[in-house]
């Protein structure tokens, strides 16, 4: 009699916990998880603003799977996801002759950028989306601050960071502590560096209490950078950017952080799809499907009103996993599920290395001590996914 | 009563030996001694070809001014050569609003890339030239590199050199000893990069004994160098280059190092040059023009028997300057001058960090010890310049 064989797609947040509840949960002989991901390492998201900058480097930001998986009880495959297969419960490897048969099915395929149709953005721009994508960014920047002393354009040294949610708050804050250092090396006067922040919206992080916003703006804006709020970008060229109204803003480096939309490998499987993610039921199941579970990026989770689904976070993402380990173990025991139920702790933006702002319980804060918890939320992942000794190996305070 | 003007155009081997000469010859007041430089430095063209692959930081091949000359002694002025008026006897500078007077002028405006009519070379490929163009030649590869993991193209970690002369194949050596760790870095299988030295001579490195040339050839190739000997390139593209008979090679980096010309503004001054380069006479004086005194790689100089001109290196330009540096300042005391006669000390090329080939006097070397005299040799350069305190904060063994 063969046991249960349970396939995880994707070693992000949602897919690496799914995978160690399991490894905790479950005994050696009571069901056969493989976990595929393309990678051989997992990369921390909420860090890569950092080696996007060049403020901390890439291997900071990612871990090997061998490191935090029990690789006897969870068989790991490194290949790329070509399609999924649903009415023969089966998954197709880019290297792998053979299909991938399962009985269940874990999908945390991650996003893809969003660009809402703007034209040229995924042609022209640099996204934030993985390591090989931020250290590109980061040798990108530098290529162009090298050619600065030659060509002497001033695009060259014009950084256009679209959107200013999160991710683009945080990016432009480490760009923000990184132009001291590139411009000593490549003698540049750190005065002719122009970063510009553009965001479509009304506000700079939209849904962040105001007071804190206030205080992110004014704290970039006294390190130079210029914010073009309510100004949707109209196209990316190879120049620069279009904003509405025609206005052109010349730089060499766009890089788009505006929003992320799911993993086209869920549309294409025939999985009823908004933007590409999942509108999951309580157990975080595909709909027509009790044995497809959809997690992190590729889900939507809709808040308890029903009215508005959470923002793709680490923190769900995370939880989504833990959860449905656990639950996962249950039904191949022939147990009871537990719906999920997200419970926000708060949220950090960091500012570089020193400034952040926040909301972790009822608590707003801004400046070192928003920081300093920023580092701890960082700290708590390694905790979660490999103890106190991965804290001590890959942690820094 | 006013003291002669001296003006010095450059700060190589050959301005920086004549106003350190100077300095030590002369008193305060009797003669106005100016050195003009575009940079606040003196770069060590020997050792470009490091930081060009990232084995050393640029800052080892750069030296400030200010640290070796005595601006109490030696104006300096940091300022940019736009025209050399002969007849008024006066130099043009970019930001300067009154030309400069002089009585003696001393050229050391060094060279050009020569391409030799090869089409597309100035718009496509880069040059080890200066500081400038090194940093942006060590992060163009690695902005190659650091795409190749997401878009997976073959050339854009293909390296091609253009020319096995002592530039180029000093390069090649530390390419060879770079790509380890650049791989590394990005994730690339050390086995795919591609480093090509392209030759239109039937030889590598012409003119040197073949013995060495056979050692250099066999340790670069069991490095995976490829080399294409008696293969002119005919054109360089945005892709890559032609080479004769029509063949592409593929590559988004090609490095000339083929050959160099006399800086243009020689030329445009009315003085006699052959490629940008003045035949001067025994006191390294222009033809026609008995204060006009030309050095380094923008000056020619025959060997005894007036059949061939020595090839342009620092060793040269240091001699004519430690000789034109005692001229000077026989001159303006109404003294005789000395001709000049170059005393070739031999010469090491290096093949990264711990090999090399070599003639040292009558002494043919290869490997360590060849790597140490290349070592020996950047030390005196050093030492010359800024005496034992210098070799000390700038040296390395």
């Amino acid at each position: 009699m063969s046991v249960p064989k349970i396939v995880i797609l994707g070693a992000g947040y949602g897919g690496l916990m799914t995978a160690k509840g399991l490894q905790k949960e479950l005994n050696y002989n009571e069901a056969e998880v493989t976990l595929v991901n393309q990678n051989s390492y997992h990369y921390i998201t909420t860090k890569l603003h950092e080696p996007a900058a060049g403020t901390a480097h890439h291997d900071h930001a990612r871990i090997a799977i061998e490191d935090v998986i029990n690789t006897k009880k969870i068989k790991f495959i490194r290949d790329r996801v070509t399609s999924i297969n649903l009415q023969q419960k089966e998954v197709q490897l880019e290297k792998g002759d053979e299909p991938l048969k399962y009985d269940y099915l874990v999908i945390g395929l991650g996003s893809a950028p969003e660009t809402f149709g703007i034209k040229g953005l995924l042609e022209n721009a640099l996204f934030i989306r993985n390591i090989d994508s931020v250290r590109m960014i980061r040798e990108h920047i530098e290529y162009m601050f090298a050619r600065y002393p030659s060509e002497k354009k001033e695009e060259l040294i014009t950084i256009v960071v679209g959107g200013a949610g999160f991710t683009g708050i945080e990016y432009v804050g480490e760009l923000v502590d990184r132009m001291p250092e590139l411009c000593r090396e490549y003698d540049i006067p750190l005065e002719k560096v122009r970063i510009v922040n553009i965001e479509a919206a009304p506000t700079v992080l939209p849904g962040f209490d105001k007071e804190l916003v206030d205080y992110a703006v004014k704290y970039l804006e006294s390190k130079g950078v210029e914010f073009l709020i309510s100004t949707p970008i109209e196209e990316c060229t190879q120049d620069g950017v279009i904003v509405k109204g025609g206005k052109e803003i010349k730089a060499s480096t766009v890089v788009w952080t505006g929003g992320v939309r799911g993993n086209k490998l869920v549309e294409d499987s025939g999985i009823e799809t908004m933007r590409g993610r999942v509108k999951v039921d309580e157990f975080l199941r595909a709909p027509g499907y009790d044995n497809v579970f959809v997690l992190g990026d590729s889900s939507l989770v809709f808040n308890e009103d029903g009215e508005r689904p959470y923002p793709p976070t680490a923190q769900i993402a995370t939880q989504q996993g833990q959860c449905l380990g656990k639950n996962l173990a249950a039904l191949i025991r022939g147990g009871e599920m537990k719906p999920f139920k997200y419970e926000p702790k708060g949220t950090v933006a960091s500012l570089g290395r020193k400034e952040a702002i926040g909301v972790v319980g009822n608590k707003k804060m801004a400046g070192g001590m928003a920081a300093f918890m920023k580092k701890v939320i960082d700290l708590r992942w390694l905790f979660l996914l490999g103890g106190v000794s991965l804290v001590l190996r890959k942690g820094k305070l």
